[in-house]
């Protein structure tokens, strides 16, 4: 992506160097007037190129010394290893460690690590109260309506609009609102199958996803995830007759923050349709790329209808508004009967004042400082894993959305170190939670949502020094 | 209820004596000195009673002349006969008209009698606008945050509170929110029961409900249910051994306006806590009582958990938040659980609204307007149905709620007569909406929400004159 700016152009040069590692941690970056040689830019600029790049993390300013890479790439540091779960297991859903871990929502005691939202800082909190301010002005009534089951045709024309950011050509007419993205995906599951159906997800995967489908009296067939490229493809192709829904989170999935690359996305629609086996694409993180490339999605390649695509704004913007959207190609009618029979329609206000951030402008904005901030901040959170969590341990590196996957050595219990964790004020994510199989026992997700703080950078160093305890 | 006022004790008294046929449409009544003389009551005082009683439209005054009874109490007139059900029969879900009908949600064109909410003046929006704005400020961020899954504690302790109005005596703990009362339903019917299992509902029935429990894959069986004291419980009685979950709207249910006696309400509890049969009680409409009483619920008398009680405050306050609740008893634990799987949480700014506006004490008084209000437009409207409409057709006479079921002579087909209807502008909800089976085909609910205007009544009598044609 080519910016409008002289300076942003020559940071992102820099800021790849450094992500490729052809610039190292601790290398010595040219002087101000350096810059100004090599890329022919004045003083002004060279300065805003190294306040742009301190402000990602990528560089520190010595005084007297000059500028040096500060985060190293760890392309070297192990991953861990794609996941291998049985093709054939009795479901076995950890309900007791998923309520644990969701029963510390809206603590304010606990240091979150473990809920996968954003908080302070990350996210608008100021622009939203002023944006329903002005939607309780301008909405007709003030929102005490109902509103029509599709929802807020405002809000729909934005998701509309927007989504040829990530290769889509939808129309307002091709959009169904909901509450939240789960919510979506539970109307997608009902429209799509009936009970004893097989689902097939990533895993690990989001325990939403599959509590949703079992609940709902489906099975779940975990597939094996590259922590990079996401579901592996040929092992889709193999049970392609044992599925009957697919549902993928396609970008910076959660835990693993996988990103499927874009063939990937063109192979698995095509493979999916020519089976007619319809694809939930579940898409909450595809806004929150690190670097400047937002990520395509697999409905951009949906020439069938096949392809229900749902997201929100809870990872961007708001999670307790719970507004989020599907569209849900050759699905939408079925869908919108189904909005109708299980909550009628959803709050106008909410979905307004969503419509007019993004209408400003002012939504573009703040995910171009989010996508800074969370990298920043991420970069923070993987310098302590790796250089301080024991010896032997993995750690994903996403270039998107909020988790980070921590493989510790095998014979840590993560759910002993939840319990270890809890008591020093902490909550985590048990590995085990995102499976319906014994695996995932040694890993944890951590949440990158949490704006850096000494006590963040204190309770996650102290998660590393636990898991020496928790076998 | 004893009034604090002496005014609107005489006023009711005086109000009660026309509601009974003492006093008949057209009866002269005392002039203002006769009723100071009468009651002991000042100049001042007289004159406020009648004023109360004309905006109850029960009374109007003719200059030079006097007061005068503006109403009938049509006890003569009759009423729809009590439903009669088969008692096994396929489910015939009447999508197409349901679908038809409520596409209809949110239409600026048309005037809506078929949509069971309030409109316009009856519902408190500048209040409510306020309650945002305040909500906004005094909110943790503003309510962008996730909130906890149980729901608001403010929300939730008005909820509580208020238990004790219908006889209850609900703390906070007790209370899940929820999005709208028809998802405490949907949340109740996945806790309750499995695909195949029977839901025993009334007849006529709020479509939304055997829609859910259908769409869940559950059978559900019509019980007769009487225009006045709901369902029939001999008939209850009788299919004990057939049913798993019985759901009923206990107080001026849709589409009949029926009300269960108290002592009904007791017998069915218990009856259905021996048999171990969940019931599901809908209590949506028991705040919206035309007379002083606010009716009692199942739920008081449930001493073993076996009560769901749902309500929410879509037909009071802003059916467009979409803030509802549950009470579940024994079955808590698994609604939490449920509503973290299908919607997470639910958004606490709309919760919070709600929340003050009841504890300003500013609920209470905007019901007390509101019961006055909703009785002066239903007799209104029931005045024109009576004298207006062909001469064999019956309605019910509700003592509360949104709900006129009209029963035409049987060669109606209120189908046609919706098509007709639509083509003028009105639209109305024909009576196979509200059954499975082939039953109501000459019936039509007509909702009261809608505050009175030339249009109201014009369309109005136009339905009257178009169910000539519509066979």
């Amino acid at each position: 992506m080519k910016h409008k700016y002289i300076y942003l152009n020559v940071a992102q040069k820099l800021a790849n160097q450094i992500r490729n590692g052809v610039l190292k941690k601790g290398d010595r970056l040219p002087s101000i007037r350096g810059l100004c040689d090599e890329y022919d830019i004045s003083m002004n600029t060279a300065k805003r190129v190294y306040i742009e790049l301190e402000s990602e993390s990528l560089v520190i300013s010595v005084p007297q010394s000059g500028y040096f890479v500060s985060s190293a790439n760890y392309s070297d540091y192990p991953l861990p290893k794609a996941s291998n779960p049985m093709l054939l297991a009795d479901s076995d859903v950890p309900k007791d460690i998923i309520n644990k871990v969701y029963s510390n929502i809206g603590s304010k005691n606990l240091t979150l690590f473990s809920i996968n939202a954003l908080y302070g800082e990350f996210l608008p909190t100021n622009q939203m109260k002023k944006e329903i301010g002005l939607a309780i002005k301008t909405l007709n009534n003030g929102g005490v309506d109902y509103e029509s089951v599709q929802g807020s045709v405002n809000l729909r024309r934005m998701i509309a609009s927007r989504s040829s950011t990530w290769g889509g050509n939808l129309t307002e007419e091709d959009i169904v609102t909901t509450n939240g993205s789960i919510n979506a995906i539970s109307l997608c599951l009902l429209a799509l199958g009936r009970p004893g159906d097989t689902v097939a997800i990533e895993s690990p995967c989001y325990p939403g996803i599959f509590q949703l489908a079992i609940d709902l009296g489906f099975k779940v067939l975990e597939l094996p995830t590259d922590p990079v490229t996401g579901v592996k493809i040929d092992a889709l192709r193999e049970v392609l007759n044992e599925i009957d829904i697919c549902l993928l989170i396609s970008n910076y999935n959660t835990p693993l923050g996988s990103c499927m690359p874009t063939e990937h996305k063109k192979i698995v629609v095509e493979l999916l349709a020519q089976h007619n086996i319809p694809l939930i694409e579940d898409d909450v993180y595809g806004d929150l790329n690190f670097n400047g490339k937002r990520p395509t999605c697999c409905k951009a390649f949906d020439t069938t209808g096949n392809v229900l695509w749902c997201s929100s704004i809870s990872k961007t913007i708001a999670p307790g508004y719970r507004v989020g959207w599907v569209s849900a190609g050759k699905y939408q009618d079925k869908i919108i009967e189904l909005k109708l029979i299980h909550s009628i329609s959803s709050p106008p206000l909410l979905q307004e004042a969503v419509a007019s951030f993004i209408k400003s402008g002012k939504y573009e904005k703040h995910l171009r400082e989010l996508r800074r901030k969370l990298f920043a901040n991420y970069q923070k959170i993987l310098d302590i894993i790796i250089n301080e969590f024991p010896q032997n341990t993995k750690v994903t590196r996403p270039e998107g959305g909020l988790s980070l996957w921590i493989e510790f050595d095998e014979k840590v219990n993560t759910i002993k170190l939840y319990d270890l964790c809890i008591k020093e004020g902490i909550s985590i994510a048990p590995g085990r939670m995102f499976t319906v199989q014994k695996q995932f026992q040694n890993c944890i997700r951590i949440s990158i949502g949490l704006p850096w703080s000494n006590d963040v950078e204190d309770k996650l160093k102290r998660i590393g020094v636990l898991s020496k305890k928790a076998f």
